[in-house]
């Protein structure tokens, strides 16, 4: 007989499989069982929700049954029948119900309320646990919801290196990838570190972003993006940081920064309707359980058409608000969680675009705008949590670009590959950078980035 | 007006446009010019194939337009017509034709005949060329072909960890993570490196695999797949090792080998029906241009049941077979690309899974088969190629896991997670890792793994 999914009984008619007799199988949740019957809460991993299981003293292996503890593996034969008056749609009346792997009884996911702290410590065996077998679901089908936005759009995914030599941001804190013996680190004539015997010939580090060559790519496919771990060194513990997080970068040629901010409020709003209309369960849960407001902000997301403000008239609304911030309100400053939130959340009660930043807070490769103090970057604030993402148009001037490099101190003979694309059809062209995990966050209503990257890595920590 | 793309002229119902102005923009490819007209072939980066663009001299730049560079990015108004007498369905009559970006006279991608090698030193332009623009259209087809596969089945897509403290295959060289600074490296008491001052407080390195941790996510989701990159720190310069490349491995719970076969199989006909389907204009360029008998090979795979035989069958069939190979056939010695390939070609003539390899010669998680001496292991041949994707039933008993542990010399320690994931309700459960280069270049008859990522990071070589 074959094997039917939970997920098929909820999700599909469920009435070609009431009161017929089907195959389960799945890890105990709970057990409970009196000296005649008990009843089994078994989750199969493919779905949210349980499916009790009913059996009696007609099973020759009742008095294991009624022991069976938390997390063993069981198969189960037995009549689907409907449950009126349960919460639960339905149940199965197994007929016989087999020990596929045993648990041990101290199994440190026991059927109580857990703190975060404790479950990041048994990483492994969490996504067992309500909370984050909707978290990380979410996760997934919010991956997949991305690849599907664009891939409908025709962009071409392109898989920037993660070994680099040169450094996208010119400012990022980086992990060194090295092969190079530490105990006995060669040296060249003059004594200094002879990076020519490791094994890429040079100093490399792990990627801080793919933008650069996913400019390349722009360049020959119009659309493209990029969807793949980036890393900072950053010796940062706080909530939102992660050494090792997902990024996912479009880039967009013969485009420019209003171009950009259509591309962002179209993808912000298909994802967001994607994992609600595929994971209404664990939406619900988060809802209920994580954050209660969470449904009502992300159907305004939804729903919107986000705001577009210049940075420069933002300071000024900050400057005339009602409201005593940390942080001062000065143009040339950049813009603080509590003043994005402020825009965001009490100014547009939308999602907003903040556009022309100045020039001195944002990177090299911003379009420099007419002005002349002011370049054309756009940085998208929402309710809740403040910048999302973060684009620009990008600098296609080449002599405009060289002395912005220059300025700031950039070696423009490491990126001479990424100069010469201006030389030779440079056309216009603008993106951004979506970090992955403060999405999974946002939608999920998650508060620290360690809840939810599968194994995180941060200072100090590289369990599993 | 808004701009249409040249996929859309051939992708959508062509009457939509024909005989109607509309607005182009691209790059010039060709440019032939005589005294009073001129043609050119533009490439708008969202197809595979050029538009041909029509200007005469009542175009007032008529003269700069007869000396545009190749490469150059030019927006065109005009009129869409029938072609019925070309080989090009319909070109445009232009009305204006308008530089957006210049290009210049020593453009490194002229039009002739290039060598791969060449165009690895342009890696930021060939994309821009035939081939790759090929080659990486498919490679991204092909990724989100893996990804619409595992999500339609609800597999759950889990990120593994890139950097790691542990090594999954027990054998991989690795690539060093570390921030420590290598001219000042802290020594402990004892005078030996002090890890516990790197980031993580302890030795780190970048990824071989993700299956360890995927496991423990099977374990709580049933299927679950991991596509991200991998590593390796092997000095082989071959055309068949990057340093970096992409792995795809799914993993499935309550499943046994045959269960991994059957997905294997299905996923391999799914993504090649896949590519065939929405990039025939590049498969059949590389038909012609690449690899003669690529789509042939390909359909052969799709309308096949996949062989299925054992290792000592195998060795059987090898040492009867009226071939002298370069490698001895001996049962207990690995099979060569020249064994496979005669399996695969000249026995089965399409794609076989050898299974049930001698112990010694396999992974120390794979589950240890009835007669002592062979593994649960499956390797999928195909002609062309040999082996494309390697995968096991996994040992779920912990204490024969632990002797083959104990025997081979992995440390049980930095591995207790993974053991204890065979406490809990640890279920038979099975894999495979599936290397996306590989399939690339069997899908596209590319020979050279450096021809199918976009910035390959290989020996000595780690540019753009």
């Amino acid at each position: 007989m074959e094997t039917t999914l939970i997920r098929q009984m909820y999700k599909e008619d469920s009435s070609q499989y009431l009161g017929k007799e089907v195959k389960v199988s799945g890890w105990v949740r709970t057990v409970r069982a009196s000296k005649n019957f008990g009843f089994i809460e078994m989750n199969d991993g493919s779905f949210f929700k349980n499916l009790q299981i009913v059996f009696d003293d007609s099973h020759e292996n009742f008095k294991e049954l009624s022991k069976l503890v938390i997390s063993s593996a069981i198969e189960v034969v037995g009549k689907l029948v409907e449950t009126p008056n349960s919460k639960q749609p339905f149940e199965i009346q197994a007929t016989s119900i087999k020990l596929e792997a045993d648990s041990e009884s101290e199994y440190p996911l026991q059927k109580k309320k857990h703190s975060f702290e404790y479950l990041r410590t048994i990483a492994h065996l969490r996504p067992r646990s309500n909370t984050f077998s909707a978290v990380f679901r979410v996760r997934s089908l919010l991956s997949f919801a991305i690849h599907k936005f664009f891939q409908e759009r025709n962009f071409v995914y392109v898989n920037t290196p993660i070994v680099t030599a040169s450094d996208a941001e010119g400012a990022g804190e980086m992990f060194r990838v090295t092969t190079l013996d530490l105990e006995k680190l060669p040296k060249d004539e003059y004594g200094k570190l002879d990076f020519s015997k490791d094994f890429f010939g040079k100093e490399t580090n792990l990627t801080v972003s793919g933008q650069l060559e996913a400019e390349a790519y722009a360049l020959a496919f119009r659309n493209v993006y990029n969807f793949g771990p980036t890393f900072r060194a950053e010796n940062s513990n706080t909530t939102r940081h992660a050494a090792e997080f997902w990024m996912m970068e479009p880039e967009i040629a013969f485009a420019d920064l209003n171009d950009n901010m259509d591309l962002a409020e179209d993808m912000m709003k298909y994802i967001i309707r994607y994992v609600l209309e595929h994971a209404p369960e664990e939406m619900n849960f988060f809802n209920s359980f994580i954050d209660k407001g969470l449904l009502e902000r992300l159907q305004n997301i939804v729903s919107s058409d986000f705001g577009r403000v210049t940075y420069t008239e933002a300071i000024e609304i900050l400057k005339n608000a009602d409201k005593n911030f940390e942080y001062p309100v000065e143009w040339g400053s950049d813009l603080q969680t509590e003043h994005e939130r402020y825009l965001a959340e009490e100014v547009f009660k939308k999602p907003v675009f903040v556009t022309d930043y100045p020039k001195d807070i944002k990177a090299f490769y911003m379009r420099l705008n007419d002005d002349g103090k002011t370049v054309a970057a756009m940085d998208l604030l929402v309710p809740g949590v403040g910048e999302i993402i973060g684009g620009s148009q990008r600098e296609e001037r080449l002599d405009i670009l060289e002395k912005r490099m220059e300025d700031i101190g950039i070696e423009k003979e490491s990126l001479w590959w990424y100069l010469e694309l201006r030389k030779y059809g440079g056309v216009k062209h603008a993106g951004y950078g979506l970090g992955f995990e403060r999405a999974v966050m946002y939608l999920t209503g998650m508060s620290n980035i360690r809840d939810v990257i599968p194994f995180p890595r941060t200072v100090k920590s590289a369990e599993f």
